[in-house]
């Protein structure tokens, strides 16, 4: 399909995939989306495959496929699911704009490195995502979504009974008990999940807000019997514990954790090593065949003492599962949602048929993290 | 714990566990169940380990817990997920009761080694499922419950977007479309929980009966436009189909499903090789993204053509997961259910203390392969 006449800016896509990343940052449906914004699309070949998205449904919505180099080049704007590597950097031309999670919390010598080159940085994990106009952009909220629902499903499959109770002639199954700790946005998806499975499903996270957002899911507040009040922290995320409160909650949950069969752990704090939330003593109290999915498992630990990436199986029989790419393997929907997380970001920033900063705008004052005058 | 003083019968166990079975022929609660039938019941050490019931919690509830020549040698009566291999056949005495799932249908020759060393063979797959007497003791049933449920979990893990809709603020996620060919108790249990976890869902299956049953769970029965009436067989086993039945039923299910996202077969018939659902030019037709799950799946072929046990990716992009081991992998729950089958399949032949056969009885009279007079 041709060019758009008017089309004034050229936003580029390239191919991330790996064997944990599945994901691609833009899909046909959002370069029909962006065309209305007067927005080219150009995107490397078999960058969607992965994500079950082909170059012919690229170009039938009006995308132009090519290699990597030509995307690099020939694009004002970049977006990515993570972030281009710096040797990617290198080819891109002055002033072009890189739209992604740029890690820009923890690493601010990538940020120095867009500067280097006088490139845009607009980090993705900076969105000021309570405010309305920045809903559809809020790629935070889309990826935990589909995490919370793909790791109730990971965890259902691992263990080794029902999650709904069933009533048989051969007798009755209890349905599973299920705990979330963490009622953030993939906290509050895997409550939902495990409760359409059937399960009794209970619930816990620092900030107070969340109890009554876990009890309207039908779900039980855990009650740890400890005060750990004013949870919550800027931007609506968790906040950060102090150690004596840490310890308080890690006590309690490791107590309770006992009782359950499943437990889901979710909190993640931007640019912080994870919190531990259950001890590897917590763990080792669990019964025999209970399932443990740790969606912040990372290289720097997770919410669950001695997880790492992959499943082990403890000596007490509980299945651990480390889990931090459970948003990549539900690869097609996830792309849909962050496609348009990062075009709404973009079209937002098109002004007058060009990309530009409006210094009065609060989206644009947090997401700009690299120095330009505009 | 000691032996029950008037016990007459010994139950025997031993280990199944394969890379594909963690299943376990006893439980703990069916230990304490037998005692109340007066039978004792010996299980080999790790027997239950991959369905997570420990040799102390056997023990805790009055089993003993020997080494596998022990139980093969004690026993009076030996139950098991499969069958005996032959090699153990060699070492239980004359006289020995052996219930499984025998292959009695397909394979005369182990019934004749029964014979040739005087053994009772009690074929689970013969049970008269339609007698009410005999439904706990429905080993079919059961398994095939478990296997439904998780083929949906095993299809949802791997499909790339969302069973339910979803409405976000980057846009609204349509529901899944979800086929279940065959809608016997596999079919029924995969609808159930399909439906559960939100997807929109169509069945089919050759008997006239399915088609209330399937409606009955809120999901469309799908429509061929061919006439296959008079589809149920004895037993309430689906029929063979005839040839000719056979090419028209699977052009007609070739052509729709490609409208689906998810398809799910599990159209057995008890000693034959599996119908064919679904083409290889049915597979060639659905959309880039799609997920089979063939519970059918056999060295003989399953439900659908080209399907092997495992996952295998088309070039066309979609997913073919052929998994005949699904009841094994919920195997806490699968192990619980169908030990209560063949617990009571032993305790209804338990009579005046010890084990008999009844001429008169239905029941007897039809789980019992093996020439003896009683």
């Amino acid at each position: 399909m041709a060019e758009q006449p008017n089309a004034t800016v050229t936003y580029g896509v390239i191919n991330e995939t790996t064997e944990f990343e599945h994901r691609v940052a833009i899909t046909p449906d959002i370069v029909t989306r962006l065309r209305k914004s007067a927005v080219q699309c150009i995107i490397e070949a078999g960058a969607g495959l992965a994500a079950h998205y082909t170059d012919d449904d690229y170009r039938a919505a009006g995308a132009e496929v090519a290699d990597k180099a030509t995307v690099l080049t020939r694009s004002d704007c970049i977006a990515t699911v993570s972030r281009l590597p710096l040797a990617d950097l290198d080819q891109v031309r002055e002033g072009t704009w890189v739209i992604g999670m740029l890690q820009s919390f923890t690493d601010d010598a990538y940020i120095q490195e867009l500067n280097k080159r006088a490139l845009v940085g607009i980090a993705m994990e900076r969105l000021p995502r309570q405010l309305s106009a920045a809903q559809s952009m809020d790629e935070m909220t889309s990826q935990n979504s589909v995490m919370g629902y793909q790791a109730v499903l990971v965890a259902a499959q691992a263990y080794g009974s029902f999650l709904p109770m069933m009533t048989t002639a051969a007798g009755t199954i209890r349905p599973a008990k299920v705990l979330v700790l963490g009622a953030g946005i993939a906290g509050l998806q895997a409550i939902g999940t495990a409760k359409r499975l059937g399960a009794r499903v209970s619930a816990y996270d620092v900030r107070p807000a969340a109890r009554e957002e876990v009890k309207s899911l039908g779900a039980d507040f855990l009650e740890l019997g400890i005060d750990l009040s004013q949870g919550q922290g800027e931007g609506g995320y968790a906040r950060a514990l102090s150690e004596e409160e840490r310890q308080a909650q890690q006590a309690a949950v490791d107590r309770q954790a006992a009782q359950f069969d499943i437990v889901i752990t979710t909190a993640q704090v931007p640019g912080r090593k994870p919190p531990v939330l259950l001890t590897a003593a917590g763990v080792q109290a669990m019964k025999r065949g209970s399932v443990i999915v740790d969606c912040a498992a990372s290289e720097f630990g997770g919410n669950v003492e001695g997880s790492s990436i992959g499943t082990t199986i403890t000596p007490q029989g509980v299945t651990l599962i480390g889990a931090p790419y459970l948003a990549s393997e539900v690869a097609t929907t996830a792309s849909a949602l962050l496609a348009r997380n990062l075009a709404d970001v973009c079209a937002h920033m098109v002004r007058d048929g060009k990309l530009s900063i409006d210094a009065d705008d609060e989206i644009d004052q947090a997401l700009v993290v690299t120095e330009q005058s505009n």
